[in-house]
């Protein structure tokens, strides 16, 4: 039976995520209480694969997600969900709002409902969870007032909502990534993503120019970039990205290999389908019947010197 | 009488830091709970100056420091710190350490220590405090065994070091910065550094490539580039940079003036002395002398069409 | 009264072309014996202007013109025109194709009738002209039997025809400058052309990449890049450059003075109306306004730290 | 027996540098009249090989032997000769310098003599010959009375000089390079040169900026370009371009590949042993290894999802 863990605990919206996917069907799901120890259950091969926030359009990247992915033994993505985020005010019931004096949820969640926090629940302290059910189940048992939490959360620990939908942005989105150990990328669909993680060499300014050099002349859009301190000194980057494309798409293919060449090292953290929206078609000169043919030709002026 | 503000409670990082500038002697110092308070009290005026985190050598950038310099009424940056970051595990007096069964600390330390947690406190729970020296107090308060914390707040809130020295990579530092409103920037040293928002206009791809030409067409090197999403949908971003020389720097105005053009918005983050290394010579072509004299053989050929 | 002076003699294209200049109504025109000599009375005064062939669509930039304007006493471009190119076969009346031992012309235009000859006069000798219409003169007077000229030059020299039209490729085109000595460009049009030399600094590699950004970053399309030997050693070179847009146009005046400060030299070659089609839109980002806004924006920044 | 061509007549400098040459020994010389005409009796097998000039460090390209090698049946270059250049003025013994009335030379000759000629000979007509031997030639039989030619010449036809070394820019030098019907290429020397043509697709603006970026991209040194016009209307243009490394080298393979799936064509001229100089090690990230390890990582990464 397929074993799948998620950043717990029960409740959370990376529950809620991977109870959207079709592999969740008859799996068991096992709530963790971190994404390292998600992750860690998933490298130790207690769990078949791992849901886990990669990135929030508020918040921008988790990194402790991004962090794991670009150290330790490798991992590849296989799959990701987009989430709405929408968080309520929960309390025991009965709760009034002017009895609020402690406030639990994840630095995330606070993140995104910090405004709104300071103009309805001035001076209350927050204080940070491991996660907004956390938070949630902490309210339950008394050891807070009101929590920041999923819908779900509410219902699961009996709370009620004193407000509701009270992110400072609406319409926030969060990406969950599904993680596996190393496995062949699935088939490609013609609307896939890739991502991966680009280490620079010690010193050399003009890198990041020279890494995205590589993708656009091969016609390849990113669709995120972020620079990660390598758990050095100040001012040592590596680059997490995702890019469009697959990487059986050749064009994909030889950006990656070019970026194997130029930089100290290249983690390819997975190519999978891509559930934001469609990409465009490969523009002209970048297509793999070009490449392939541009191969053939190189080997034929190579050994006649003639085409 | 000036007063300073930065992200307390009395005993973190930032108030040690803040005691190495001048500016601080015969200041009033005046802790705040977070990040944001420190930056609304000094938007309200009721600081002069605020010191805060802007990136760490481990956790890179620290999120709520960027947003509030991308959002909100404008500030700059005047002056920098970086100090070296040293943890230590903190108790109150004759805790022996199997008998810590919570810990309490500020989720950037957290992960810093990850894998010392991980390796020598399996299974514990971490709480999350607003900073590490609120996880000391709430040590020192009974509320948690043990803190993560700066070895000055062990000092003032009487606890002692069980460990020391356990973040996961030595030699860790904390870039702070010193905030005030917008003011003229101090004259150039010689060595300054300018930061800045760039903001992308709505469809625009490969506008990280022509932003980046723009610096290295005038020879301006980056210290530091982080994508953060706009508060709006995932995809859409804004750059935090940080680059080599001062506003008043021909070759870095014209390249923030470009920036201007090509970006839906360019917000100017401050030009300071820069305190962790010294640039090289500004190289040949990109000298104030040759962007005067190549301005004035412009107005030159446009009045007459010779030089 | 208005002297000009063009490639002669009597009966050239240049001649031709200048006759369709409004200029050349009422003005005296004085027939030169090559590019240098024309080029010559206008340094010298005693021509207002000079009209000289600048590129063909067929054997492309013509040497003596360009070298002409990059050396030298500066020269300004202020009009330019487009001639389709026409050849004939003359020779003197009554002559048989097969009594035709010998055929003088312009290598410029034995370039273009090249395959033409192999096929048609196989064998027979061609002898260089200082002009098509100096070759056909030399026809006139019997020093050759056939010349390959334009149809004035035979109208003119009492020649006939024994065939018409036959260039190896239809649809030739010369494009002819009118210059004059430096002054102030003419107003814009707002379909305009600049012509300038690029001189690079001796032992820079890369630096046409780095010529092309300065043009691209500010969206200003070439029409025409020569690279020439800059009258050294082989390697050695500058470029001879047409973009679209004036002067007075910020982002041409700016990428001009950009090149000002990476080149050795760059001598301006003049804006004028373009003759051969016209310019799209200014792109997003790079209208005057957008510079003008941006240089407001920078002085406002530098004065007090914000905008 | 082998027979080579060069450009004739016997006693040019191409003569000279073909008898550097270790393959002329031996071998069957044969004198052809124009560049294309030496270039025809290769084409048609009626040679083995044969030497024309490519570039002049004066003048520039040769654009005879570019549009040649551009059009036609593909040719490739399989070695180079740099040969100084010196000129001197040569007429039948006994005349003096009065009396000379007309000088017959070739027109590169002229443009490097120009302004000797201007200053020392004013108002005296100068003819063009196919050659400066064959202006030597027409010298000795009485059609000139004074030829600008190579010291050989003046040897061979009997003429005296009347003035030595009278090229306006002393040190010059022409490259001849050694054409041969398509063939495998030579293997590679660690110094080796690598030409070719790319054709640009119709109405791609920044074309040359793109080719620029795929030899740049590869760390591959461009030591020529030269537009050319395609035979088609002003403003469409091939680039004739030599860049350093053999085609095995695979850099300069890859770019050249990138090449041929950007442009419309791409014609390769050869790949064949430097002798202006010698090259720079490869740099970082651009050796045979490199690309070899990285296409091995590649595989690896399609296979199984991790290298």
């Amino acid at each position: 039976m397929t074993t799948l863990t998620f950043l717990g605990p029960e409740g959370t919206f990376a529950h809620q995520a991977l109870r959207i996917l079709p592999i969740s069907a008859g799996a068991d799901l096992e709530a963790a209480g971190s994404v390292l120890l998600a992750i860690e259950a998933l490298r130790a091969g207690r769990a078949d694969a791992a849901l886990v926030p990669l990135e929030n359009s508020i918040e921008g990247a988790v990194p402790a997600t991004l962090d794991e992915l670009a150290n330790g033994a490798p991992l590849v993505i296989t799959d990701e969900v987009y989430l709405p985020v929408s968080f309520n005010l929960l309390v025991r019931p009965g709760t009034p709002r002017d009895q609020i004096g402690s406030v639990a949820t994840h630095p995330h969640a606070e993140a995104q409902v910090r405004r709104w926090l300071h103009d309805n629940l001035p001076g209350v302290p927050i204080t940070f969870a491991d996660s907004t059910a956390a938070g949630a189940e902490a309210v339950a048992r008394g050891a807070y007032d009101a929590a920041i939490s999923a819908p779900l959360a509410g219902e699961l620990y009996g709370l009620e909502p004193l407000a509701t939908d009270i992110a400072d942005n609406p319409g926030a989105v969060t990406r969950f990534v599904l993680l596996t150990r190393p496995t062949a990328p699935a088939p490609r669909t013609g609307n896939d993503r890739t991502s991966l993680v680009a280490y620079l060499r010690e010193d050399h300014s003009g890198a990041l120019l020279e890494i995205l050099t590589e993708f656009s002349s091969r016609a390849v859009n990113l669709t995120r970039i972020e620079s990660r301190p390598t758990k050095g000194r100040i001012g040592q980057y590596c680059f997490s990205i995702d890019c469009e494309g697959h990487i059986a798409d050749e064009r994909v293919g030889y950006a990656l290999a070019a970026l194997h060449r130029i930089c100290a090292d290249v983690r390819f953290l997975g190519s999978y389908p891509r559930r934001d929206g469609r990409q465009g078609p490969v523009p002209a000169g970048r297509t793999d019947q070009e490449f392939v043919d541009s191969h053939t030709w190189l080997r034929s002026i190579r050994d006649s010197g003639t085409a």
